[in-house]
């Protein structure tokens, strides 16, 4: 079980490396919801999201010679980014595994910070048997995007400094995919804001995490969404930890998601990605339930394919 | 001629009524340009732009029965917005003159705000004879959105904020439409911190200050470029201030303006609009020329319409 204390030694220890993000407010989404609505915006955090910390606190928790052997990992997304930039901070070669089908840009953005990139096939088989392969010939160590307790108490310190800043929230929400950052955030109100409620929001394309929480056992994701950051299921170690503090999972539509997009990107001026609303979906769909109360949210990453974005607001 | 009084008078007369917008830098774009950065956020002002500082300064300003008749002007932009709101703050009508062909989503803001709406033609002719003829029925104000004194000293707390908050600045640049703003921020540089050069950032498609910079009179504006903001020519009040006191004009494409808005947007995670980047853009163009230097940069407004911003990106 990761303590307190966890927490606190990876923020300390993080903290040269991350961006301390800023708490947005917004009027006229508080007078939407009828609520106070608090965003701890890590859309502007190193890499353009949350995953920065997690990485960072996996790789500074390393031995001296296991960094020396590098880091590696397969993801087609931002934490493929947060640890290519730790092991290039830490002056480590960083392996990341990726399909052939992801963005252009994301493989950019990993090759800029001098990791070696793997192609595979765009199935999870290919990505994990690529990755073992890798591993067996580098030595390097695997961090996996959630499943690994250094990434969730790193990804703990976002929660952590909202609840610094912001006392008394009565509930905190954020988006769940494979539950890293749940998980973490769940861990944090559980040590430093005990009476704030946990809440996840999800979209019902991927709604894995939901009906997990309703057997009682890890469900598999389908998978049908724009919010391509909530694409995978729960772990044992993050369904674990879900299930013990986290109140409820919320899902929300597609077509809402966009719409609190486009809320945040009119309103608040500042550019979060589709996984990131998620729980201002949630929350503007439950409004009710919300009423009067003071609510964190963490805005997860704002990395978004600006190309392709006209037609997403065209589409609603 | 405006005074360092006046528009220390103007800061505390609207400080109640706009944003204190936060200042920010970016690692990338420092690095890319070679200089210390500091932009000033006024597209997270009220209403998205910093229209909101001149509309509500010229509004406080007027006598009692002047502002009970109601405020009057004609604008497509963002000063249409900000002087609805600022009606409504102070409870008195607002009549905005728009041309038909303005965006629905600029209507519906200033509807938003109370305003009543005339449209007429998208001509300039069209504007004035109507807004005359609006004035002449109702006895309210016409708040020109730059050829005004308490506009432009409005205009100037901006710039004055960003002085007190960073010390130092070598120059300072702004975009140049009709001249408000860039008047108000080269008086605030004269005032508040003299040190610094003011340099102006203009579309070559509408050249009309740079071309005036150059010949001694005011030149008309072809207006064809996308930053939509910056199509006006100069007025004889804002030409003479500019004269005085900025140092050059410089000029930028659209493809350059483009290219520059993709990086805020990318990069810093902050939604700008294409006029609000063009100081930014003339920065990278001649970066050469401000190496090493502190460099202030409004970033003027957020207002974007969302729906066609793919394309924008797709077209370079």
């Amino acid at each position: 079980m990761i303590s307190k204390v966890d927490i606190e030694q990876a923020h300390n220890r993080i903290i040269p490396f991350i961006h301390h993000t800023p708490v947005l407010t917004c009027a006229a989404i508080d007078e939407l919801v009828g609520a106070s609505v608090f965003f701890k915006c890590e859309n502007f955090q190193k890499v353009g999201a949350f995953k920065s910390r997690g990485a960072m606190n996996a790789a500074l928790s390393l031995s001296r010679d296991q960094l020396s052997k590098g880091l590696a990992t397969h993801s087609s997304g931002n934490h493929a980014q947060a640890l290519a930039r730790a092991a290039k901070i830490l002056g480590t070669p960083a392996h990341i595994v990726m399909p052939r089908t992801a963005p252009e840009i994301k493989k950019k953005g990993v090759a800029g910070y001098g990791a070696t990139i793997y192609e595979c096939e765009p199935t999870l088989a290919a990505r994990e048997t690529t990755l073992a392969d890798v591993v067996s010939k580098t030595g390097a160590t695997e961090i996996h995007p959630f499943d690994n307790n250094e990434v969730i108490t790193g990804q703990a310190t976002a929660a952590k400094e909202l609840f610094e800043e912001v006392p008394n929230l009565d509930c905190i929400l954020t988006p769940v995919g494979g539950g890293g950052l749940l998980s973490g955030t769940a861990l944090a109100a559980h040590y430093f804001s005990p009476s704030t409620t946990v809440i996840a929001g999800e979209p019902s394309g991927a709604d894995d995490a939901f009906r997990s929480m309703q057997s009682g056992k890890i469900e598999a994701s389908q998978s049908k969404t724009i919010a391509d950051g909530l694409l995978t299921s729960l772990s044992p170690r993050t369904f674990a930890i879900i299930s013990q503090f986290v109140k409820e999972v919320k899902t929300v539509t597609d077509e809402e998601i966009i719409a609190a997009m486009r809320l945040v990107w009119e309103r608040m001026k500042i550019i979060v990605e589709p996984s990131g609303v998620v729980p201002l979906a949630a929350l503007i769909k439950n409004k009710n339930e919300f009423s009067g109360k003071r609510i964190g949210i963490i805005l997860t990453g704002g990395n978004v394919d600006l190309e392709k974005v006209g037609v997403l607001f065209q589409s609603v």
